[in-house]
C-alpha cells in the first residue's frame, strides 16, 4: 500500500500542479494550489486503485484521482470557514481563511469545485466521452445537496439539535458526509471500464462507515500534532459521535468489522485487490 | 422577447421544481430554492434560444436552462456573504445568509454548483453523451478560476487596490464575472448540435460587455426598489466603473455600439434570431 500511495501521490501532484499552472498568481490560484497540497491522497488512490482493476493505465485515471482530491480539498477549505467548522489549522498548516481571508477561501472552494468537473469532463480522463458525462454526474450526485453537502448540512444542524443524534442518523450524516466521496473514487474502475460495480460499491459503503467512526476515534484518542488538526473538539461540543454512542471499544469492533467486510467484498478480484484491501486495513490503523 | 421569456420561466421553473422536490426539506434545500426562484432568467433565455436557433427543442434545452440558471444562483448566493460583497437583499428578499445563516449559504451555493453539473452531465440533457460531457467541461471552464471566480477575484482585489482599475482592467474583470457564463449559455445551441460557434461567441462577448457596463449604469441611475437590491455602492466605494472611466454619456454609447454589434453578429441566421437580438437590446434598457 505505502508503495502504490506514494506513486499515486507523485501522479497526481504532477497532474494538479501541471493544471493549476494555468491559473496565474492571483490569491485564488495561490489558495487553490496551497490547498491541493499535502493530505494522504487516500481517495485518489482508492480512484486509480479500482482503474488499475480494470485495466485502466494511472496516466488516464490520474485525472479522475486528482479530480476526487480536487473535490475534497474544496470541501475541508469551505468546511474549516469561521461560519462552518471553524478551524485554523488542516494538515498542519494554518487553514485558507488563516493564511489569506474568508472571501479568498469562500472563492478557492468554489474554484475547486469547478476544477474537479473540468478535470473529470476533459478529453484526457477517458477517450470514450460517455464515461466522461457518466463521471461527472456521478460526482456531481456525490458531491451535492444528495451527497456531500446533505451530509454536512445534517453535522451542523445536529449541533443545534435537542437531542444527540442517534446511531442511524449519524450513520445516514456520514454516508453524505465522508461515504458519498469515497464510493465515487471506488466506482472510478468499473465505470472508466463500464463493468459491474457490485463488490466495489459494497466495498466502498463499509469502508466509508469504517472511515468516520476512526476519524471519531481520532477524535478521542489522537493528538493535534499528529493529527494535523484540531482533536477532541466533538466532546467538548457534546456532539453524539460513534464513539459517545458505542464506547471505545464497540466502535473499534464495529469498525474491524467493516474493514473485514469491504476487503471479503473484493475476493472476487484475487490478488489483484490486495492493495484496496491494505488500505481498508490502513484506513482503522492511522493516527491522522 | 417577453413572450419567449415567460415561457422559458415557465419550463425553467417545472423544471428546477421537480428537480429540487428529491432534495427533501432541510434547510439547504429550502435556501436551494428559496435562490434559484426568482430573476430575468437572461441566461436561460439565451441557452434555450441558442438552442432553438439550432433545432433543439426546449424540453430537452430545458436541462441546459436550468443548469445556467442554477449556477448562476450559486454565485449570486456567495457573492452576497458578508465576507464578500455584504448584501442583505437581492431580487427584493433578504438573501440566504439573512434569512437563515452564513453556514447554510455556503452550503446552498455549493450544493447548486454541483446540482448545475449534474443537470448538464444527465442524460435527460442530450442522447450524445459527448455533448453532455462538452457542456459540463465548457461549464467548469466558465464557472471556475479562469472563468467567473477569477472574475469575482480581481473584483474583490480592486476594493483595496492603491489605484483604481483601468478600463482594461474593468473589462477583463467583467469578462470573467459576468461574460464567462453568458458566453456558455449562448453557445448551448451550436454545442449540442455540434455546428459552427463563431456568431454566437462574437454575439456573446459583445453582450455579456453591454451587460456589465449596463450594470454599473445601473447602480449610478437606478434606485433600489427597481433594482430590487442596494444602488450606488460602487460609487461609494470609490470603484473604478465603466460609467466612473467614461462618464455616464460614453458608457451609454458604448453599450449601445456593443449591442448592435452583437446584433449584427447573428445576421447569418437570418429572421430566426429576432429574440435573440431583442434580449440584446433588452439587456441595455433594463433597470434592474
Amino acid at each position: 500500500m505505502q508503495d502504490r500511495q506514494r506513486q499515486v501521490i507523485t501522479s497526481v501532484e504532477a497532474c494538479l500542479t501541471h493544471t493549476l499552472s494555468r491559473f496565474g498568481d492571483s490569491p485564488v490560484a495561490q489558495g487553490m494550489r496551497y490547498a491541493t497540497n499535502g493530505g494522504k491522497r487516500i481517495r485518489a488512490v482508492l480512484a486509480m486503485e479500482s482503474a488499475r482493476l480494470h485495466g485502466i493505465d494511472d496516466a488516464q485515471s490520474v485525472f479522475a484521482g486528482a479530480a476526487i482530491e480536487t473535490l475534497h480539498a474544496y470541501s475541508l477549505v469551505h468546511d474549516d470557514l469561521p461560519c462552518m467548522d471553524d478551524d485554523d489549522m488542516r494538515r498542519g498548516q494554518p487553514t485558507v481563511h488563516i493564511k489569506w481571508d474568508e472571501a479568498t477561501a469562500v472563492l478557492v472552494g468554489d474554484a475547486l469545485q469547478a476544477l474537479a468537473f473540468e478535470l473529470v469532463a476533459s478529453p484526457q480522463t477517458s477517450d470514450d466521452p460517455g464515461v466522461r458525462a457518466d463521471l461527472a454526474l456521478g460526482l456531481a450526485q456525490a458531491a451535492g445537496g444528495q451527497g456531500m453537502v446533505l451530509g454536512q448540512a445534517l453535522d451542523i444542524a445536529a449541533e443545534t439539535a435537542a437531542s444527540p443524534l442517534t446511531l442511524g442518523q449519524i450513520t445516514a450524516l456520514q454516508a453524505g458526509k465522508t461515504g458519498a466521496l469515497i464510493t465515487w473514487a471506488a466506482l472510478v474502475g468499473p465505470r472508466m471500464a463500464r463493468a459491474d460495480q457490485t463488490a466495489l460499491k459494497t466495498y466502498a459503503d463499509a469502508l466509508g462507515l469504517a472511515f468516520q467512526i476512526q476519524d471519531d476515534i481520532i477524535d478521542v484518542t489522537g493528538d493535534a500534532a499528529a493529527a494535523g488538526k484540531a482533536v477532541g473538539k466533538d466532546e467538548a461540543a457534546g456532539k453524539a459521535t460513534f464513539v459517545s454512542l458505542l464506547g471505545l471499544g464497540e466502535a473499534k469492533r464495529r469498525a474491524q468489522t467493516l474493514v473485514d467486510q469491504a476487503c471479503n467484498a473484493l475476493s472476487i478480484y484475487g490478488s489483484e485487490a490486495e492493495t484496496l484491501q491494505q488500505l481498508a486495513r490502513f484506513v482503522i490503523s492511522r493516527q491522522m
